[in-house]
């Protein structure tokens, strides 16, 4: 296949002289448009309705918005109202509640004439750390599926979820950078993130790919077409079972039934210590209308009733590998999973 | 949820004065239109372009298109090309090379002058065969569902497929006349036969049901919110091996893993005792166009590369019963799906 000349991957947020600027994800890939966010119910809505979306990255987006909101609101009852909001945007990835919480704490540490410099530098910091992680991921998971040469991704994992270049497609682009490799992205159904973000990221990259409906996947994998699955997470339990992208388990049950790697990626900001399994993650369920239509069009009678959860558990006995910045579970149990927290950058917790 | 009053299901097509009526399946739900077919090669292009679908409708169109054919140009030579035109329309759905190969011996042993005469006779024992082959399958299919309330299926197996009620679609229709039962339609993307057809005719019946997209299935049933998935098929390889619709594998994968049982539909002229496994069965790559649009909306770059294998297989393991007109091949082995074709009307092979 014929692919553009890769360029440098575009960062779905850029902060600046106080303001924070999201790429409206939800216009990709016909159009690319930056709006400005100046405070904590902007950036709370701009989380509902996925302009910015990815578990990283809405964590750092909250971060960003109540430094701002604190900078307007610096009083404690101002603070906790912003971080009440913020944290209700989305439900299942746990790193927005996550980012909140680190945020509140570092504000209200300080007097009200501190706050917005020590907001600021929080979220910096948040941010930074999640750049850094997603550099350590590649590298750690490209060495795990360094004999991998057709990748199978679900959703997007890229620059435009995550920071740095991702989580899932981090490992991508570093396999990229060592050999040939081809992924195949499954469109990601109802909101195609898929077929309108990993596609437009991979062409960006010059690295070769193939769009496939969801529930393509799993025939392909029994064809013996795919040498690996590699998926983001959105919230991890402690046992190590895995909320991601609805669509995300079926792809599981298809990798071990033919005897190949599923492997999930993200920073330990996606790990939920505090619940014991993945029954315990609730699974946001989101309006029908997206169900019903796709891309603008109207594809089933308009009061159709739908289901729509947005997320599914994949448990921890189909995971290989639970790759993050601070190391590898693999397989992932309560125990390595656990020890992945106190570990320092880079270093596997595989037997821990 | 509200729904519309029972009314009559609508055929998918019309055999009348010696021309074909078939209702315009890539229209609906929008609109209802009729097209008449009035030889081969229209037939076969209604085929192609899926205005008539279902493998066992694709059988019947294909013998009343030779039909047709017949009255128009009876010689061998002419025929025989008609035949290699309808053949080659769609690869996978062995019913189109079943029904030609029928027609055309019939056809074929009798002089020119009687063979308008046989040819539409010969279609038509075709048509009653699978209308009755409906009504058999329902019966069956819901008494060994009898406890199931809360169905999940894939693609469209209604009238819209198949002759009289349809394969999986007349279990359920069954069901509901004997009990409340709710139903979760896949979509079934690329060419969303659920959210089109499936929905379309559900609605039409009364039959209380949510549409979802195919990767949320999987979830759902791990959850614990399906007590059974059935599904059709269009080819039934002599070990059980099933090729349905593509994403129909992920879902018995997911059913296996939950103990719930999935079931597969369909008349016995689906199965195909010449090819001992799954494995030898084509599985039809379609244009990428369908999985580059949805509803006529563009999703992605409009040269994304893409894979679109119209169907899977699902290995006869993960198959609780295959319920036919002639009986329950449970589980579906070599020895009880080639007992099937032995046996008279309704009676079980299970154990055979």
């Amino acid at each position: 296949m014929a692919v553009s000349p890769p360029s440098s991957p575009v960062a779905a947020l850029r902060w600046q002289d106080g303001e924070l600027e999201i790429l409206d994800q939800t216009l990709l890939p016909a159009r690319e448009e930056w709006l400005t966010l100046r405070g904590a119910e902007d950036s709370a809505a701009a989380i509902v309705r996925l302009a910015i979306r990815g578990a990283p990255n809405i964590g750092i987006t909250a971060a960003y918005g109540l430094a701002m909101q604190v900078a307007l609101t610096p009083g404690d009852a101002e603070v906790a109202e912003a971080a009440a909001v913020l944290r209700a945007a989305r439900p299942t990835a746990v790193n927005l509640a996550w980012a909140v919480d680190r945020m509140v704490a570092a504000v209200m540490a300080v007097p009200l004439q501190e706050r917005t410099t020590a907001a600021r530098a929080e979220a910096e910091m948040i941010h930074a750390a999640e750049d850094a992680a997603s550099a350590a991921i590649a590298l750690l998971g490209a060495d795990l599926l360094s004999d991998a040469r057709r990748i199978l991704t679900h959703c997007n994992t890229g620059t435009l979820a995550c920071g740095g270049t991702g989580s899932a497609l981090a490992v991508v682009h570093e396999l990229a950078q060592r050999g040939d490799i081809s992924v195949l992205s499954c469109e990601t159904r109802p909101l195609l993130q898929g077929a309108r973000l990993t596609v437009w990221e991979l062409r960006r990259a010059g690295i070769a790919h193939e769009l496939l409906v969801d529930g393509a996947a799993a025939g392909l994998i029994r064809r013996g077409e795919v040498d690996a699955v590699i998926v983001g997470c959105d919230r991890v339990a402690a046992n190590g079972d895995a909320a991601n992208k609805v669509g995300t388990y079926a792809h599981a049950l298809a990798a071990r039934a033919a005897g190949i790697p599923f492997v999930v990626a993200g920073p330990t900001s996606t790990i939920d210590a505090s619940i014991a399994s993945g029954d315990e993650i609730v699974i946001e369920e989101r309006d029908a209308d997206e169900v019903r239509h796709a891309g603008g069009a109207l594809l089933t009678p308009a009061d159709t009733p739908c289901r729509n959860p947005a997320f599914d558990v994949t448990p921890a006995e189909l995971i290989t590998a639970l790759v993050t910045e601070r190391g590898i579970a693999a397989p992932p149990t309560r125990k390595s999973v656990l020890a992945l927290l106190d570990l320092p950058f880079g270093q596997s917790a595989a037997g821990a």
